[in-house]
């Protein structure tokens, strides 16, 4: 049986959550909440308490330690029954991990290009950098009033989903989000979250990135800077699969570099390809090639052979589009 | 003979420079060039230039080629006799190394706390976190037409001297600048700004960074870290001294620590020592205990005598702040 699923807009929905009867709610997020899922549905569920409802947070994983100051705030709160769901920057079933849930979400307010999550009532805004926006614009239309808490919860989910303002999702209605909310926190807030988020590394990381920097080959007249990191590397770096994410953006750094890429052996003989690029290079194309796919400018694929014959042919690929 | 020195607002400095008489303008700006000084600079000149006024940009330094987006907008400048003089981001005579512009500045525009230029007019706001937003505010008064090269000049001002908002001089202001500035730039022209900025290194930085990270000490239950650079380690490095500068913004990013310094021998036996800090370590108190000073998060000082001398006085200093 199919469900009915209504594109609504954001009046709808905050009219829906605020009737008396919308009550014990759930506000989920993704599996390995990021900064954006932990900041949106933490910020929407004590939104809905303030107005006197039972509202809490749910997510498949636990969430990072450094968001302890958003975290704390659900703490000791009485369990109940929920009555209702509401997700969001969900944009597929899967990235719930529960098919219990996926067939009672009320709301889906997401904004990721493609949204496969069925619910009810859904708002999804592509354009939007970050679910925080979204979310912050739904809180005004319920005119909600902002606090402090509100003010860290949605610039934390603001800044981290657009790299501290960087990236190029990052656009008027971003910054324009980022100072309404500078008017709600206090002194130093924000500049604590910045540091925690985007200036903070373990000791590993710290190690790992050193690594990379001072590991990284270049080939095509410095056009391309590369790292291959075998399971016995990993393993003399004291590293599991996992931590090499972050490499990729140090080697990305050097000057001139057009494409890069890191290939971690995830087990023996299966490289997992990371590839970033600028433009006129197309990462997702050439990913393709070897059966991947991703973004114009971030991309992956999986190769299968030695470390010296997936470098080979990674390396022949890429001289190729240059030449 | 003592100048009339005229603090005023912004309003009049705008009527000022419309007149028909303030032409043949030279915009100067602070040696050592930054994005805050080659953004404002090259904005205030352009816009005058836009005008029908003849304006250009003066420097006792050559700007960096990261900035050739904008200085290209000066090449083949018909060059003219100067009439008036306008300093951005100009806090001292020093700042701009020349006694004889000193003596004929017409107006100065500038955000540092203390101002000590000699000028007939002169707006200074210390709460900005760029000069460039001054110089927004004063184009907006002036009603200049904005176009993307004044959205690509002054973002770039505020920018660099927020770190791209992560430094706690990230005001709402700030964001209410970058927001309106955002409608005149093209689809990713920040991004671009904000990757040649903040995330191209050249392979020497790169090497620089990977060794501060793999050589930093700690101590004080990793509350400090650390790390000395004599002039023999410099030289095997290959780096020269103003090369140095970075390394303390890769140890500070260790988690835990509160407090870091980074010891450059500068000369034979001379120690030039930065320190940064976070909330409840003091720096510039810590600095001024050796002779030197700053601000609460970031100071400096000299210290004489050997590598092994000087670090373990530094450190006794900062166990008895931390006990």
């Amino acid at each position: 049986m199919e469900k009915k699923i209504q594109k609504t807009n954001l009046k709808s929905i905050a009219q829906l959550l605020l009737e008396p009867g919308f009550d014990r709610v759930l506000v989920a997020c993704h599996r390995s909440p990021d900064g954006d899922a932990t900041g949106s549905s933490h910020a929407l569920a004590y939104a809905l308490r303030k107005l006197g409802k039972q509202a809490r947070v749910f997510c498949p994983d636990p969430f990072g330690r450094e968001f302890s100051y958003l975290t704390e705030a659900e703490e000791g709160l009485f369990s109940f029954e929920p009555a209702y769901f509401v997700t969001v920057d969900i944009a597929s079933p899967e990235m719930l991990c529960g098919a219990q849930f996926t067939s009672c979400i009320k709301v889906a307010l997401d904004h990721h290009r493609v949204n496969t999550v069925e619910s009810e009532f859904k708002y999804v805004d592509p354009e939007k950098a970050s679910c925080g926006e979204i979310v912050l614009q739904l809180l005004r239309e319920m005119n909600v009033e902002f606090d402090r808490f509100l003010a860290m919860a949605l610039y934390t989910a603001v800044a981290t989903d657009t790299g501290c303002f960087r990236y190029s999702n990052t656009k008027e209605d971003t910054f324009l989000a980022a100072a309404f909310l500078s008017g709600y926190a206090q002194e130093g807030d924000f500049y604590r979250i910045n540091k925690a988020m985007f200036e903070t590394k373990s000791a590993l990381l710290l190690s790992l990135e050193s690594y990379a920097a001072s590991h990284l080959k270049t080939s095509c007249d410095g056009r391309l800077a590369y790292l291959t990191l075998s399971l016995e590397e990993q393993a003399k770096l004291g590293a599991s699969y996992s931590d090499l994410d972050t490499m990729i953006n140090v080697i990305r750094q050097l000057e001139g570099v057009k494409a890069c890429f890191v290939a971690k052996e995830r087990e023996k003989g299966v490289f997992k390809v990371s590839v970033r690029s600028e433009q006129g290079f197309d990462a997702c194309d050439f990913c393709r090639t070897f059966g991947g796919g991703g973004h114009t400018a971030a991309a992956g694929c999986t190769l299968e052979g030695t470390e010296t014959d997936i470098t080979a042919r990674l390396l022949e690929e890429v001289e190729r589009r240059f030449a």
